[in-house]
């Protein structure tokens, strides 16, 4: 099979390296001889209103400075097609003959090339998933290109909380990015290196938040170190699975009608004053970190910025290599290299993937040594070096 | 002059450079043969308390690491002595025999010092100020150590928010530090290349907040752009001076008995609520940039931490050459090199600076390109550079 014309198109939420992996497309694809290589605008947005760009006019300086720049340079969309809507798109594929469609994003992306591809858009048409979120939660895949930088950044985040923190002492929390995932903010503690160090309370969306239970764990750990670091996840549910955001306020609603989490600190001061009056502490802070996790310059893990590339161009050595339509996926080898393979669409689309069990344990607030050991390679090279003073008083 | 025995300490909120300025006390104490070198913990606290560090046994390579490390390495504090304290505080050092107070700082710490040194501790005795804050609000001082690293990091992190922007487009407000003094959150701009790049709306807190001038300038923004990116200092406040976070809240109180400003999304939540209510954009987030902005590890301009270390060192020399009291003053030469001074106590001690003039214009919710000459260089080297696709649509 050969391809003549691809459309490339980004969908989601942006990461720092998901214009590596639109090089990566573009650079395979170059490679291959595929002659028209467009990007839609929007994701399927553009491709339905008929917004394309040529992307193989790029030279190759600029397209690795759109590379090394955050957030989807061909612009992005929440947009979750319907029937009515991946028909229109099955017409526009078929008016532009249009050979392979490579979507750049998460499971709701995966979702929309499962549902476009069961249109019967011809034996040469390709619908190729190239995986990308800051959650990590794509079933079939032990990491995904965008989590390395989003949880370098969140891994710094709370370093430098804690090192403040030990500076002047209190209560503080920083929320987390992830709905259902717990990955990155269990990334929290990947700069952790003893036992006082923060943060020191961890509520993952995995587990149920036991509002009782936690603020038990905030008295022991306040009474232990006289502060206490806390990271918590925007997702965090009672055991009935409603939102702890919603317990004490109505909460606002997003695109979707779900309840809105990311660009809001609503979460974070509700809990700082829970324990305000709960356990009487006068400094209690929340931080919440918002879009800087995942669009923040210069904090990209090299790791995480290879691997977006080569899941680019691995996606179209797969369409035209293997001839059916697919996900990437990357998965780790004994030595732990990322291995790159290719799974049906059925297989991945809107699934969603949790952190595994052996990474933490119900009800303890913690993640576990195996998480720690995990992520750290993840989080590129070049890590900062921190030190603490760690002297005695003089003797008087 | 001789002395023998010196006190270091570190008061207020952290740094990214606070530690650069300790060593460069110790290196340049050592250098000059001064014997005990000690540090207080918690700032004026550990000096009433007698908890004191010999900062003399750090080996190089650890007190390097120290110096690299965010946060203050000492400890700080938020005391701000009264006249009993401070009497206290004299009974000490006599005591103890300290021949100098190096207490590093912003302008409560140079009030402290100013307080203290009026209680006649002797011919021999030298209360020095090394400044420090990331408000940028010393007078006298053309920048200040700590001002830097944290302007690099916020016009990073505006950098990111507007490439997200572009990508996922609606309103988005970014609330900054900085309770009296802009020069942080118009830090903003520094990185906007092109007049319909973010922020594009930037309300100072040099300037009476105008809330009905402010929906009109969201409003044409976003007509413009079809998005509006707005840079916040968490200190707006009416033209009566009343902060705007007690407008439609009641606020939490710190320890001072000032508005909390810091530790808290109340603000640009409510800014968000706002413009969504009477402008009827739906998709409007707010993001409070938080203790990050202030602690990050790896975000550091390379020219504030040399500055910092060389205004700790200046801070010794100053005591041993001119035999007086006083604060370290950074000021710019006329090729921009930065010149060290050293001004009174008095002169500097509990007054706060302001955003020039010239760098802004009141009602135009923006700086002035002489404000973003003036930035530039003090973000330090190596900023990313970030690029754009900039392709027309292939005329189908």
């Amino acid at each position: 099979m050969d391809m003549k014309r691809i459309v490339i198109a980004q969908g989601g939420g942006p990461t720092a390296v998901i214009n590596e992996s639109l090089r990566g497309v573009i650079e395979a694809a170059k490679t291959a001889g595929i002659s028209d290589i467009w990007g839609a605008s929007q994701g399927v947005r553009g491709l339905l209103e008929g917004k394309f760009f040529d992307l193989s006019t790029l030279q190759e300086k600029m397209l690795g400075a759109i590379a090394a720049t955050p957030s989807a340079a061909l612009a992005s969309t929440r947009d979750k097609p319907d029937e009515t809507y991946c028909q229109a798109l099955a017409q526009i594929v078929q008016k532009h003959k249009i050979d392979g469609f490579f979507y750049i994003g998460g499971n709701d992306t995966s979702a929309t090339l499962m549902k476009l591809s069961s249109f019967g858009l011809g034996e040469n048409f390709r619908a190729v998933h190239v995986p990308k979120t800051i959650d990590n939660d794509l079933v079939l895949n032990d990491h995904v290109p965008g989590y390395g930088s989003a949880a370098r950044y969140v891994a710094l985040a709370f370093k430098g909380m804690d090192l403040d923190q030990c500076a002047l002492k209190g209560v503080h929390i920083g929320v987390v990015m992830g709905r259902h995932a717990g990955f990155l903010t269990a990334a929290s503690a990947a700069m952790r290196q003893s036992e006082d160090e923060g943060p020191h309370i961890i509520c993952l969306p995995e587990d149920d938040f036991d509002e009782e239970a936690f603020f038990a764990k905030v008295r022991d750990v306040y009474q232990k170190y006289g502060r206490c670091l806390i990271a918590v996840s925007e997702g965090i549910h009672d055991k009935e699975g409603v939102p702890f955001i919603t317990r004490y306020t109505q909460g606002q609603k997003d695109a979707h009608g779900n309840v809105q989490l990311s660009g809001s600190g609503a979460l974070g001061d509700m809990l700082a004053a829970r324990i305000k009056d709960k356990l009487g502490i006068a400094r209690v802070r929340a931080d919440t970190l918002g879009y800087m996790q995942r669009s923040f310059p210069s904090v990209v893990s090299n790791r995480d910025a290879r691997e977006a590339y080569e899941a680019g161009a691995h996606a179209i050595n797969c369409a035209l290599d293997k001839q059916k339509n697919g996900s990437v996926t990357l998965n780790l080898d004994d030595e732990g290299n990322t291995i790159y393979g290719y799974e049906s669409l059925d297989a991945i689309g809107g699934k969603t993937r949790y952190l595994p069990q052996e990474h933490f344990k119900r009800g303890d607030f913690d993640v576990t040594p195996s998480f720690i050991q995990w992520i750290r390679p993840l989080l590129g090279d070049d890590m900062p070096m921190v030190a603490k003073l760690n002297l005695p008083f003089i003797k008087l």
